[in-house]
């Protein structure tokens, strides 16, 4: 894989503006395929469903405006982000916006700035300017001089709250012709309530006033952050209206699906996917890790042509609507839900393979570490000064996991990209790999420019990757565990390093509840059997398919086709997300959130009851897996 | 399988009540296990669970009274029925009872006889007679002089709603040591009134006046079948007043599994399972179908020692608790769902082998339809006069399936006995084979003496099957499936013959509702896209365990892990039981429910869309099951 074919890629697919549902985004979709097939791929086929989409209406602008009492707008928020040189030709670049708001034009007394803003009245108004206050103080300019987020840029984004549905009006089946569509009252997850995102440079001329905010909701800017109600003094009889005219609309999206088939095992599928879909450009987000995937194709089209193939089917996927709410990758889960969870050995997501210029970051299921591990020590650190230095090492030095071993740190999976419907609803073994920041310096979310006009191929190429080198050991990275996975004869999948994480998981949930150590007398509540059975696995396999059907199903085991209370399409026990950001980053979820209950329920008693029914599922499951690892009697 | 082993099995285990959780069956729990490990299975452990149960209070038993105006007892039920010849010295035969039924003493001025009796002021009064007219007609002698009941006779049964959800107090996950249980409040489908059955001899006092009922409420007693409400003028100032004192209680119960160790695909599992706790002796249900699965392992045992093993394990199950709602079965399908789900190729179901003297009955999936046939060709009539004829030519001969094609008539899997985790929730092939009586003149439900005292080792032995040549050719069903399924090296299923069968049960939908043509258009339903993928079933296969799994997983993709819209464990889309006695035996239950209410509900566009969404669900669940035997692209 070479960093100048990665290069080409990114430049080629990113000249244009394609936003999922646009001709531009088919025209993509309809090169890669052309491109996939001419690599070599066995297949490569179009995969179209019809999902919920949102879009600005074109003649009715979304703002915001300051209202004085005489009703006159004495201020309206900008209806673009000033375009970046070079691009000033460029049409349909839609402005920032919120997908899926609610249409409206509410005027309320009191709002705020803030990275995340304040619910006042039952609206939103969000702004990016926390997310730049660190880089702001490091002196990094605003592009196209830095990297830095320009006053003017805003993030665009969806405000769904799917939780793993996928397309709102198709839940749990996939979106195609004859499919049962709900009406949008009846749609999972979209708001009531209007919301739209605004540029630092606009949102100053909030004059807030009121309270003064907790520290961490303060950023950047030289103003005084304050909550409302209310405006400052003198502009006390000022009101902010918002302007919201976004329409939903059942659009076409494409997903590129290409195969090379399995030379021994062609029922075993390995998935590499990533989506096409940009709000813009998408310079980063997400053709850096669609020009990884893409040379991951190219690579794989030379072995062929050298005779090699897999032993494993190997799925290629570009997915159409991330931005949207996952929704290419959730409706294909849906729609081949079955032959994955028979098939599916793991999916490895590919998604912006770069969001700093520090080290890598891997996310990945447990039963994934060692092959990471592994992979990483056979690939070269892309630092420069760093020759004949293993990625391995050069990651192991920046990002040591201290308090767990002496190893790279890997995070768990959270959720928010398209490998949700295959490993938090299917149970498919998944990972992620990226180049990212160092954290401990650069506390901000993602990246300045993140869904903004500024995310271009040239933010890439002049501040991310000069070299293409980072790109080209992310690529390693995926594509080596593609390879790897497809190509072994036993499965590199790590079952003593589950039970290892579960070990972990288990005891730091534990360590929580016994901060109710009466409670848990009273109510009888004990962890005691949580992981018992699980740690008594036997490694005494024999055939190796036997084994390898043993393995790709562990994780499946994990999956309870009930779901978490309340969330069906979450059905992972110890991955899916918590309901609570407090728990974020927390395993065994359905026991955080019944914990979290305790304190907020009139009810202790049912709360910890919940508690109890939680253990005994988590235990119930563990033991499932733990019977998956074991021999055929 | 020899007819004279078979005989002593029965006799062997029917000696003795052996209710579930009750010690006797325990004992033959163990008795079974040793057995087993004798005849030379591989493993046989005792997998216990502790479920809810429910017994009559020995102190204080359950009766039927008639009080007269000043309050006094002028009549009461039997609180035991006659106790058949030779058994006089026999303890712990349980009464007649309704198991789960609601305590209390209620008083009520109405009720009925019929055979399911008349609900009135929130009560069931159950009893026998209707089941027993057509043999009275008949002339068939009560037992012991015939195979008829006795009009002390009376049915026991339990009175749960569980819809597949198995333990009240655990739904979803086995009843082990450490799975969290709902209150008895939560408990899922307890019912909320007290229930008893009585005898027709008890029942004739009931001097009921008022309404006379459809005809097909009328029973054969000598009686005027009034429904109500109130007595007949003599006895206007009567009540009838129910005195339940049932308890439920957490027992635990036993199932016995045994294996046999698979050589080339051990894990790969086909099941013959069938359940040991009996209402009393169980001289037909279950212990003729025990017996037939005793012989079925004592044979395998055999021809191991000849040193035949089979390709895949073969798994024997003797289940405890079906009577109380199917439990032992459950507990293990939910104990061992995750290996069930990836493993298991078929399960065959052994409850009662015999339910009367005419010819074989098959209920089973339609993939299985071909290797019935084949099966039976080879086995012999048990039929006198029919030596040198086949049982498929003796079962043809009396039960062709006329409309459909002239062959043996198969039916569907209902619900009912514990093949319901197995097929309905995890989506496992299965079927189930009995000796049936002569439907067409015989038109009761099962068998006159069902679930009385009078299921004795004798009734079989003098009435049902003499020479025991009828139990040995279930045996030989039961156990020449279970033996081609895990050994012939490409799975004995036919998808063409589901294909077929699902084009018949779409045309069938598609007929009812067009009843409706105007609200079919109004509503835009459509039943086109029901079954259009599912026939261009490709059948280019190649690997022999590619192409297995593609049979084995066919069944698993009818399964939508959403379950039917309020029954989450009913989660077979074609072959659920419907929520409606109206659409008892049709396939595609959520389309048929969804129909019953667009004759039922206030709001038939809401009715009709639900319509709709379940032709949906089915259209997609069918599309799945194609893609499950496509071969991998």
């Amino acid at each position: 894989m070479q960093p100048n074919k990665i290069r080409e890629h990114l430049r080629k697919f990113t000249r244009l503006p394609h936003l999922a549902g646009t001709e531009q985004n088919l025209r993509y979709a309809e090169q890669i395929r052309d491109e996939w097939l001419e690599f070599g791929l066995d297949s490569v086929e179009m995969v179209p469903y019809d999902v919920l989409l949102s879009y600005p209406n074109k003649s009715q602008p979304n703002y915001i405006s300051i209202v004085d009492q005489l009703g006159n707008e004495v201020f309206n928020s900008s209806l673009a982000e000033p375009v970046p040189e070079g691009y000033e030709d460029t049409s349909n670049i839609v402005p920032p916006y919120s997908a899926f708001s609610a249409k409206g034009q509410p005027e309320v007394h009191t709002c705020t700035t803030g990275s995340i803003l304040q619910v006042s009245k039952g609206i939103f108004v969000f702004t990016c300017v926390k997310s730049v206050k660190h880089n702001l103080c490091a002196r990094v300019q605003p592009y196209p001089a830095g990297w830095n987020l320009p006053g003017g840029g805003a993030q665009r984004g969806n405000v769904l709250n799917l939780n793993g549905a996928g397309d709102p009006l198709t839940p749990g089946y996939p979106a195609k012709d004859y499919t049962y569509r709900f009406s949008l009252e009846d749609g999972v997850g979209l708001p009531k309530i209007p919301v739209h995102p605004i540029g630092f440079h606009d949102a100053i001329h909030l004059n807030m006033g009121g309270q003064i905010p907790p520290n961490n909701w303060k950023g950047a800017l030289n103003v005084s952050y304050r909550i409302g109600p209310g405006f400052t003094d003198d502009f006390k009889s000022q009101k902010v209206r918002m302007n919201i005219n976004t329409d939903n609309k059942v659009t076409r999206i494409y997903n590129v699906i290409g195969r090379i088939r399995g030379a021994l095992e062609p029922d075993r599928y390995v998935i590499l996917g990533g989506h096409r879909d940009a709000w813009v450009f998408g310079g980063i987000d997400p053709m850096s890790g669609a020009a990884v995937v893409h040379e991951t194709v190219r690579s794989a089209g030379r072995l062929l042509s050298k005779g090699w193939r897999p032993r494993r089917t190997i799925v290629f996927a570009s997915w159409d609507a991330e931005e949207f709410g996952l929704l290419g990758s959730t409706e294909w889960a849906e729609d081949n839900a079955k032959l994955l969870q028979e098939r599916a050995v793991a999916y490895i997501n590919a998604d912006s393979a770069i969001e700093g210029m520090y080290t890598l970051r891997v996310d990945c299921t447990p039963s994934l570490h060692t092959l990471v591990y592994d992979l990483t020590k056979q690939i070269t650190s892309p630092e420069e000064g760093e020759e004949g230095v293993s990625l391995y090492e050069s990651w192991h030095k920046r990002d040591n996991w201290t308090n767990d071993r002496d190893a790279p740190r890997i995070s768990k999976l959270g959720s928010g990209s398209d490998f949700e419907a295959y490993f938090i609803r299917l149970g498919i073994a998944a990972g992620r790999a990226r180049y990212t920041k160092n954290k401990k310096t650069e506390r901000y979310s993602s990246y300045p420019v993140y869904h903004s006009v500024y995310e271009t191929f040239e933010i890439v190429e002049k501040f991310y990757d000069p070299t293409f080198k980072r790109l080209q050991a992310v690529a390693q990275v995926r594509g080596g565990l593609i390879f790897l996975l497809a190509d072994s004869q036993l499965l590199p999948l790590d079952a003593d390093q589950y039970a290892d994480s579960l070990r972990k998981y288990a005891h730091s949930i534990t360590q929580l509840a016994q901060t109710h150590p009466e409670e848990m007398k009273v109510y009888e509540v004990s962890f005691g059997e949580l992981v018992v059975v699980f740690e008594e696995i036997s490694s005494n396999h024999s055939l190796v398919r036997v084994m390898n059907d043993q393995l790709m199903y562990l994780e499946r085991a994990f999956i309870d086709p009930l779901g978490l209370p309340g969330r069906p399409f979450y059905r992972h026990v110890i991955f899916a997300p918590s309901s609570h950001n407090k728990y974020a980053g927390m395993s065994f979820p359905g026991i955080y959130d019944a914990l979290f209950d305790i304190e907020h329920s009139a009810d202790p008693q049912k709360a910890w009851e919940e508690v109890k029914r939680q253990i005994s599922i988590a235990a119930f499951t563990v033991n499932a897996a733990a019977m998956t690892l074991t021999p055929p009697a």
